[in-house]
């Protein structure tokens, strides 16, 4: 007999979704995605999007809560920021509900920078309470979330206390897919040497991202790297930028015991485990279906499961 | 009555070609420009290109000299790279000569960091060689070439020392045509303030690429950057971010009297200007038609005109 759902967790994105049925304990009964994100579904079509991701199968009474870019200006409501530090009573206390559903969203989170200039994330807040879940939840750390637009979070007494974005994912995009440097590059089966090259380009004192990209071309017209090469050293050098600007960026008395937890897709994670390794940063895994645990216990906060 | 020409002076890049008839003391009669770059011609189209570049008008027994992308491997023949330091010794005895033709070639320049990763250029070389023309030729100082790759070089008594190139123009307009970025900008009438503003948070202690241009979408959605600057900020972000690892790059005592010499077109130039100066730099103008000139001393020191 299937177990009765307690919360219905959504971590809704820009491009797809992911809908999970929670037990009373947090466990994942079941999950289902689609490719509904909040880029795909046009104004007033999100009801129907919902009812779709669910299956047309909807729970009596079971609340809903999702995170992630439904809760920007292009998805069903405004979620409004909340700003950092900020933790998961902050987070919990501000859920926005969309009128006439059982659906609470998670805002988004706001810092400001030494010179006043904004950073925000919508989806990482709920993924990084996931994270800290079983852990200390106080203890000073770094938590990175590799991506399209990559964050890295610093951790403290106060939850979430700063974080910073790194275009990283949608600079390599751009570059392999519309650069003179993507017309370079044969498909390869894979070549860390060429990609730790490009990380250890760019983790030099003299690493310049503007300049550095262009070596992926004087390579290759030189035959010092290989036409199957070129994608994975490109690879290298922006990653190698991203940890060379954040490990400025990160006060190193936020890495507590040394070490940075990766939190994503698996073979992302991989490849900055290998770069970070490269820098010196000792990494440890976050757990999978972070976001869903996140959500989890915001929605537990909040006292939206019945009790 | 027309002077006759002494020599055809082409400067002959990727997208466009432009031919320079010069009388017998280095004055331009008249030219002529097409879009018949090297990427617009296929192989065995050369010749007709020429033609139709000069306009069907051939003047018997006048040397052509040409120099840019039609040395590079996609051009008519490859002119290979010679390596820096050198000057106009050096390039005038290493012309490439087009079998059939009354054409030579320039070759393009070669240099290596101080870890052995090469940069090259084609073309510039030429123009700094026209810059130099009416100036000390062996006084130190930089000259900055702007454009889609722009250059950086580092002149000295060996002429063209050591040199650095920065994909700025490329990026900017990667970033505005197909980023998440660029869709947030609107037409304007073109803001300096924001040109500004992005020049300034890329020359910051703290300015990391990769993460700043983030803040084009995050002062956009705060209200705090109008639409019709998101292009304008962009642009100075990359402006600035090559400007701060140029200045790391160049040997400060390459500096000479501490201006920086700008060379190419005239409104990219007065960007780089504007730029340069909130970082510090004073500059100076270089030589309109450095190709032509460039062209025209190389010629000389080749004995390639009669005499």
């Amino acid at each position: 007999m299937a177990m009765a759902p307690a919360l219905i967790a959504i971590d809704w994105g820009t491009t797809s979704a992911r809908a999970y049925r929670l037990d009373a304990r947090g466990q994942i009964l079941d999950a289902r995605s689609a490719p509904l994100g909040v880029q795909q579904v046009s104004a007033g079509g999100f009801p129907a999007a919902l009812n779709a991701l669910l299956g047309g199968r909807v729970d009596a009474d079971v609340p809903l809560l999702a995170c992630g870019m439904i809760g920007s200006r292009q998805g069903w409501i405004e979620a409004p920021y909340i700003r950092c530090p900020a933790g998961l009573e902050e987070i919990a206390a501000n859920l926005s509900s969309v009128p006439g559903t059982r659906l609470a969203i998670v805002p988004g989170l706001i810092c400001h920078d030494a010179d006043g200039v904004p950073d925000v994330m919508r989806g990482e807040e709920t993924q990084i309470l996931g994270t800290l879940d079983d852990r200390q939840p106080s203890a000073s750390r770094l938590i990175v979330l590799p991506g399209t637009h990559s964050k890295w979070a610093r951790i403290g007494a106060g939850g979430i206390e700063a974080f910073a974005t790194f275009m990283t994912g949608e600079l390599y995009a751009l570059l392999h897919d519309h650069s003179i440097l993507g017309r370079l590059a044969t498909a390869g089966a894979g070549d860390d040497t060429a990609f730790e090259r490009g990380v250890r380009m760019s983790l030099r004192d003299a690493g310049a991202l503007p300049h550095d990209v262009f070596s992926a071309r004087t390579l290759a017209l030189t035959g010092a790297l290989a036409p199957e090469g070129v994608a994975d050293y490109l690879s290298g050098l922006l990653l190698g930028a991203e940890i060379a600007a954040a490990r400025r960026w990160a006060d190193r008395d936020a890495l507590g015991n040394g070490s940075v937890t990766l939190v994503g897709d698996a073979a992302l994670c991989a490849r900055y485990r290998r770069a970070l390794a490269l820098a010196g940063f000792k990494t440890v895994s976050g757990p999978s279906e972070a976001a869903a645990r996140g959500l989890w216990r915001i929605a537990l906060q909040a006292g939206m499961l019945a009790t």
